[in-house]
């Protein structure tokens, strides 16, 4: 590799002070506009780059945020994603990336990393089998803020950013109640994870509150992937009496399970309603459409960031704001309409 | 913030003399099993952070990858960060991932940050509407290796990592002609874009040696989203004669193409037979389910890592390696099957 090219070399190269060059780069208004640019034309030339790197290690602050996710591959993370870049982006951060894969282990060595590697923030989405956060203490008594979205732990230090699953499902639910079901099964995930504890607390809240029994018979726990989507198909259709309504935790899952029903010959919705969770393109294209809770995803992003960087920029603290609860509502498609029109259901 | 936990901190808190500590944490021989626990323990109570960004520093390399994607909510493009994270944590890389929004204007912007950000190398797919690479000239003059994947300039100093688009078109059409098709339209995206130009030339190649004659009017060039799909359908339904072979270049496009041709009340594939590109999930969602081209997304990132950092170890030349070319596959589904069984073609 070449040598580092230097304010002194690109002073020598216009034979003015090297003062004036590190002036003339910060845009400084005692260095003229032609001198100015002058300058940059010669840095650029000679392959000057800013001293950003070693200013971040003086100042303490990397301008970088760390984001460990469970899986890059998934409609929804991507989606939140795509939406922490643009923001990042445009507040001069820069995002590292990582997955956990949905182990643990893997998440406690990506924790490791983004501490050694000094990121000013870190944004999480716990993996599958996360029970404690004990790999962030660290962080937490470092002072550097961690916030956690969709999937978060119970943990007072930090921020969380989330929808309400319980109120989601539970409009799910209530809405297979308005279209006529009494018998409806939920396919749920791991239910250690928040989002799938609180989604089935949804489904029974509404059970409760439209006075249909709940038993546990009625939630199948599965992994929310294709294969269990089948698989859960199949158990629904040995049960006796048949459920007229299913509520599935993942659009993914939701729709292998349709595709299964069907192959079998039942009717959606007319023999089992069935709705699903995430809103992912999936759902227009699945033929009767799949009615879903839209997941705001990009927005999520969002809004951890500029949260994050609020925080960093002494704006906003981070132990005071406890939850941030985004929107979410129930698009109603074809797979549920027995009785009314299709359409957004405003929450 | 609090003060930085040093090496002397640690040799202060066990009454040992710092290079003990230096040594124990770099799993030095001479020092015994017990101590070296003692010393890691001790090293993680007090929130110790091993100088990985000072030393990265003083060796002139970050251990950072840089990635520059034209959109991060993407299918595809979720495939390949998912890849490229997986090789890249495994080498004790991190990968900072930017996107382009599909802009020359972002990307050029996003070059620099990388630049400035002293990343190892870059991992770069183009935006739409990029047509020359000088903005990363200053990687090359200063020797940073610049990988391009899928989307890819012709330059000589880089290498490529893609599929045979030529190729894998060319068998899709060829597909279509072998099931009866002689009439085949081509929906397109930018042909500015390396990998619509060569889609568009396999389609032309299939026609020619199967003797049917092309015309500029059965290639619809769009920007290839759902909308288009609409408008593309829309426009084949008036045409006259009506196509019976539709071979699209992306399967987003493909599926609303489908779905928009279902319900004017054509039959696919008896009426008119389509292939997508990409074999994403929603491939076997629609009804019929799409033939398309399978693109290994993940393993497209994990080649690209894998090569960069052969590249940093000095183990390979990225100069002489110029196109690494992955193997694709037409899968071939009930939106094209007219006369024979489904399943995959071998390359």
């Amino acid at each position: 590799m070449e040598k580092e090219v230097t304010i002194y070399d690109i002073a020598k190269e216009l034979s003015i002070s090297p003062t004036t060059v590190s002036r003339g780069l910060n845009n400084h208004p005692a260095v003229n506009k032609n001198t100015k640019q002058k300058i940059i034309d010669v840095a650029s030339q000679m392959g000057y780059r800013s001293n950003t790197f070693a200013s971040k290690l003086r100042k303490q602050r990397t301008n970088t945020i760390g984001v460990i996710v469970p899986r890059l591959d998934s409609n929804f993370q991507s989606c939140v994603m795509a939406g922490m870049e643009k923001v990042a982006n445009e507040a001069g951060y820069n995002l590292i990336i990582s997955q956990s894969l949905e182990t643990v282990q893997k998440e406690i060595a990506n924790a490791r990393t983004m501490f050694d590697n000094r990121v000013d923030g870190l944004l999480v989405s716990i993996a599958y089998d996360t029970e404690n956060i004990d790999h962030f203490e660290p962080f937490f008594s470092k002072g550097i803020p961690v916030l956690f979205y969709d999937r978060v732990p119970e943990h007072k230090k930090c921020t969380s950013i989330v929808i309400d699953n319980i109120q989601a499902a539970y409009k799910a639910t209530a809405h297979l109640v308005e279209q006529g079901c009494s018998n409806i099964v939920h396919i749920s995930g791991n239910l250690k994870v928040n989002v799938y504890k609180d989604r089935l607390k949804g489904f029974k809240y509404a059970l409760m509150d439209s006075d249909l029994p709940f038993s546990e018979s009625s939630v199948i726990t599965t992994n929310l992937n294709e294969e269990a989507g089948i698989q859960a198909a199949k158990q629904i259709l040995q049960m006796n009496p048949r459920p007229d309504g299913i509520f599935v935790a993942n659009d993914n899952c939701a729709v292998s399970c349709v595709k299964t029903l069907k192959q079998a010959g039942v009717r959606i919705p007319e023999d089992i309603a069935v709705v699903g969770f995430n809103n992912d393109p999936i759902t227009r294209v699945i033929e009767p459409n799949l009615t879903s809770v839209d997941y705001p995803g990009n927005e999520m992003g969002e809004v951890a960031v500029r949260s994050l960087i609020n925080y960093l920029d002494g704006m906003s603290d981070v132990s005071l704001t406890n939850t941030i609860t985004l929107r979410s509502e129930l698009v109603v498609r074809e797979s549920t309409t027995r009785t009314g029109a299709t359409g957004a259901v405003a929450p």
